[in-house]
């Protein structure tokens, strides 16, 4: 019997049934064959030696894919559990699963593992990749399932079959003398790890309940080339090196008290320079462009949060209420520290009868918010609970709509590439149409909204990636990611278009016709919040910020002390020009001096000694390249005036 | 017997037992005795006519007196209550007691009064006052002063007697025919009193209660010259103008929704902009001044308030906490939105060992905080609930107080001077002896401290008042308060001594000694808050903003539509250099939008017709004088700009 596969690129091929996916592969390509770790079925990842029995479509999985990477790592976790075995045998296996970047297997031992464990792990299981053994996929009745491990002696695999469902299949894994309890699906051999690491040991409690027993959580990860491995494990220890917490300690930048409260940042003056500074810049351009700014206290009354739907939609992320009945009788009330400012913003919008002249209002507002989020997904300056958006709304006819989000697409560009992000990731953020729950129930509206953000789109020619089930439950958006020196992702920009408040709120403008209208509204944020922003800058630099930021532009070290009245002249003639700018007239060698400046990340540096002083100039040494340039004070001075304004 | 008065001068003079002070000051100075209202004796004020029986301080109080505007004030209502038992007999008398800048009696009538009414009775008033009667004292039992009201048919004198506890004397006083229950002082006779003026009728409950009758309240004021009430009224009608509720509303500048909650400002478009130009000018003079800027949140958990006092001295300006445990399990705490910042600058200073090389210390923020304050106290933007402090706090060693001071000082008299505020009052705000326990127990260093900021005043030879019982629990303070186009006072400026946190908070630093020891802090700020100074600004420059801080700077103001491109040009040239420039290109008459404008308060309009198109000039009308001059654009540009830099 032949069947029907319907291949990717929607070609269709013929093969005899209870063909594997491998065989399949072969058909459609040698190279791709080499490289296929897994197949995916009518949507469904399994092992590439699975039979098909009846038309499908098929997919073959590589390792550039998500699941291919996950295939190839819960191999090596398999692989990472043999090695285990064979070393410390009265160790017990519990799971091990892929993971984002690599895998784990927890293991119940009872002495922690040395990093010389872990490296005779690894190697163990450089030996069983190279012996390249076969995985075989068996599936047993539960309670032959249960007498095998047993046989194994591994209690945490009973307990796990014990957990499963009824009717759920009982599968495991073999290569060589290893078995595994495991769904899969998983490699053909094991020859085809080509790279492997283990990074680290942690304790790790069993079923992630501290009531439980802690076991050893061994990590590490996995990939087809040792070339990648050796790019992923330098990367990670760049990240590492520019981790904002780290940096932000080295450099005296921002701090988290818990005495004050979690994902809570006290900038200290250092950060509070470069925030000052975006903000300016944030600001000036604003005005610039037509948005007028505006101030919203940080507290609202509950009605005003049961009109807006945040307290049906959003209760969830917003800090308890603070009940007014204990201080005050007449006031029987409960106020919530906002989660956003839009019904400000709304409510000021009602505060008067607007006209189709006043339209497009662009309100702006350094609107800081506060969400309660778990403890446990807080992340530095990266996730928190309070934090400062760079808000606008706009409010606009259905003519001027189009030209609107075209705007703020233009200032978003301009914006990211201020800061050096040239390179941005477009998302359209659509509904899931499996989850229509979740949406506000106006399809045609939808559809047009939808549909009109993908053509403006298409129309600047922006290549995008559709996030489905990306939209909020009010609408649709477009968001972008800037790409930082890691080659890393951050949510910075988004435009959301509000089918909720304007009708909610009975937002109207009186149209050129004389009849009342209700007008479109934008949300948007160009930077997101200061705080994952400037937290990103810190890692997008390494600390490093360029002139126009630095806390310090320019540090004047002296040579000796017969210099200090030359540095002080240079001193203020640089302050008067609001440089920013310090003076080190300790009494340290200058090569001291130097290097502090420099682990400092300021941008310049004025050595100043005797023949600085006598000839009236300055000595230039310049952060990046280190050389240093000898010129007059005006001539630095001019230097660096354009270097800020055009913020090189 | 002869007994020895002494007198506010120092001076002792010897008069015969039971001589009245009326004759005493007779003694003193004829003058003197002629505008004599009361009189002060071991500082209780009396009426005039009091004998003396023993030695004692003697203190003669005229109407430049506090003391001696109440006792003119207290008897004019007596006049009132007479007037309106001879015109409307079946009125039943309530209480009638002074007030700021005047007085006012509630009665019990079946009608509202009118305005007629009202001038009935001011002319009856007018009857008394000449007919010069003398106010007579007496006092009575309880039993028959029950008695003397019932036959008066006076219930709610009747009311008020059996209220008085069982050892207070009762007393009344009579002039002519007419009796009230008074405690008194009071004037010698009734034509002291040189003019009056009934201001208003509004309706009041008896007891302030609204579960009591309704009765009707007529308020009115007196002086000792009809000049001085004629200054009053006219102040009066001023300021209804200036009022900035009244101003906000008709340039559309803020709004209080009642739908967010009482007390919280809304900053629309249009004052943002002052708010913004007064923010950046401030940032900018902290920076050049040495000051560091900070942010903080807006929240904090109950520990950090229970350490910083606020939760045990404060509690009652708090908004009632946000109870966690409600939220999530693991953590239970309350977190409360801030009233001050200074626990959070605190804490940041905490953060790291800090050397006496650091030092001063000096942190500004624009910190939001809340404050609950009872709804009936609101008013406008000048009472609120919600507001940014222009915070600082200084930490330094005890060498650097005076000059951080001092330093303090000159930037407060410079802030001020740039917005018009060229006249300060100086206040040193000391302990009251007499309310010792309100104050943290460490007399040395109180006497030290009140002593210090004492000298710092004289040693400047600042003329200055000083508020007894103005200090803080933790420490004294100098408070300057602005005075404005109509006379009033703000309070801006407050430079605070803390005696409470460095040591709450365990603060410290390494002196050059190499030992630990506790800094001084400094709270201070120059405006108070955005809100109260902006709310003065709009009422001190009575909405005409100068040219740096005007929303709209320019408006230009075609004549007709074939100037539109012309006038579009000279906008564009005026926006590239951030002018806040708009156009009206209404198909008005340009006398209606020359009116327009004048009436939004903008500064400068430029009128451009076919002539000025021709000649490429504008015709530039000043508000302030109405004058208009013809000049070429640059010229403009160049003139505006000037202005605007030098705060014109």
């Amino acid at each position: 019997m032949v069947i029907s596969v319907k291949l990717k690129n929607e070609n269709q091929i013929e093969v005899a049934v209870s063909t594997t996916c491998a065989e399949i592969t072969k058909k459609i390509s040698s190279g791709l064959a080499k490289e296929a770790l897994a197949a995916e079925i009518n949507g469904k990842v399994v092992d590439i030696t699975t039979t098909v029995n009846a038309d499908c479509s098929l997919n073959v999985i590589t390792f550039n894919d998500e699941a291919g990477k996950k295939v190839l790592r819960h191999t090596a976790s398999h692989v990472l559990a043999q090695a285990i075995k064979k070393l410390y045998p009265k160790v017990k296996l519990a799971i091990g699963p892929a993971i984002e970047n690599g895998f784990y297997y927890d293991v119940d031992s009872d002495l922690p593992f040395s990093s010389d464990d872990l490296g005779k792990m690894e190697t163990e299981m450089k030996g069983i990749i190279k012996q390249n053994l076969a995985l075989e996929r068996f599936e047993l009745p539960r309670e032959e399932a249960l007498k095998l491990v047993e046989q194994l002696n591994e209690p945490y695999k009973a307990a796990l079959i014990k957990e499963l469902p009824d009717n759920e299949p009982i599968t495991f894994y073999r290569q060589g003398d290893f078995i595994d309890l495991c769904a899969g699906p998983h490699l053909p051999n094991t020859g085809m790890i080509k790279a492997i690491k283990l990074t680290s040991c942690t304790g790790a409690y069993w079923g992630g309940d501290s009531k439980n027993k802690m076991l050893q959580r061994i990590y590490g990860t996995a990939f087809t080339k040792q070339s990648e491995l050796n790019a992923y494990l330098t990367a990670v220890e760049e990240a590492k090196k520019r981790d904002h917490r780290k940096i932000g300690k080295e450099l005296d930048l921002f701090s988290i008290d818990e005495y004050i409260g979690q994902g809570l940042i006290l900038w200290h003056p250092k950060l509070s320079v470069v925030r000052e500074e975006i903000e300016f810049y944030w600001r000036k351009e604003h005005r610039r462009r037509g948005y007028e700014y505006i101030y919203t206290p940080h507290i609202g009354q509950s009605n005003l949060w049961e009109t807006s739907g945040h307290l049906d939609h959003f209760a969830e992320g917003m800090y308890p209420p603070m009940k007014m009945a204990a201080k005050d009788e007449e006031e029987n009330t409960n106020y919530y520290v906002k989660p956003m400012s839009c019904p400000f913003h709304v409510r000021m919008y009602k505060t008067r009868p607007r006209s189709y002249r006043e339209l497009p209002i662009r309100w702006c507002e350094l609107g800081s918010v506060y969400r309660f989020e778990k403890s446990g997904t807080l992340h530095g300056m990266l996730r928190v609970r309070g934090f400062t958006q760079d808000d606008a709304h706009i409010v606009c006819t259905e003519d001027q709509f189009v030209n609107e989000v075209n705007s703020v697409l233009d200032f978003a560009l301009d914006m990211n590439k201020a800061f050096g992000y040239d390179k941005l990731n477009v998302y359209l953020s659509v509904r899931d149409p499996q989850d229509n729950e979740k949406y506000l129930a106006n399809e045609p509206v939808w559809q047009l909204a939808e549909s009109t953000l993908e053509k403006i789109l298409s129309d600047r020619e922006i290549v995008f990636k559709k996030d489905i089930g990306g939209a909020k439950f009010y609408g649709p958006a477009i968001d972008l990611k800037a790409v930082d020196a890691m080659g890393r992702e951050w949510q910075g920009t988004t435009i959301q278009l509000d089918m909720n408040l304007p009708e909610r709120f009975g937002m109207t403008y009186i149209g050129s016709d004389g009849k009342e209208h209700t007008p479109i509204m934008l949300h948007r944020t160009l930077l997101g919040s200061m705080e994952r922003f400037v937290g990103t800058l810190i890692e997008h630099y390494a600390g490093a910020f360029p002139l126009w930021l630095a806390p310090v532009q320019v540090k004047i070290l002296a040579i000796s002390e017969k210099n200090h009245e030359y540095a002080n002249k240079v001193l203020k003639i640089l302050r008067n020009e609001d440089i920013r700018v310090e003076i080190d007239d300790r009494s340290e060698k200058i090569g001291y001096k130097i290097r502090e400046a420099q682990l400092g990340k300021v941008p310049y540096m004025l050595i100043l000694g005797d023949k600085e002083q006598n000839e009236n100039v300055v000595a230039v040494r310049n952060r990046k390249n280190g050389e240093t340039i000898v010129m007059s004070i005006e001539e630095f001075r001019s230097l660096i005036s354009g270097e800020i304004f055009y913020k090189r």
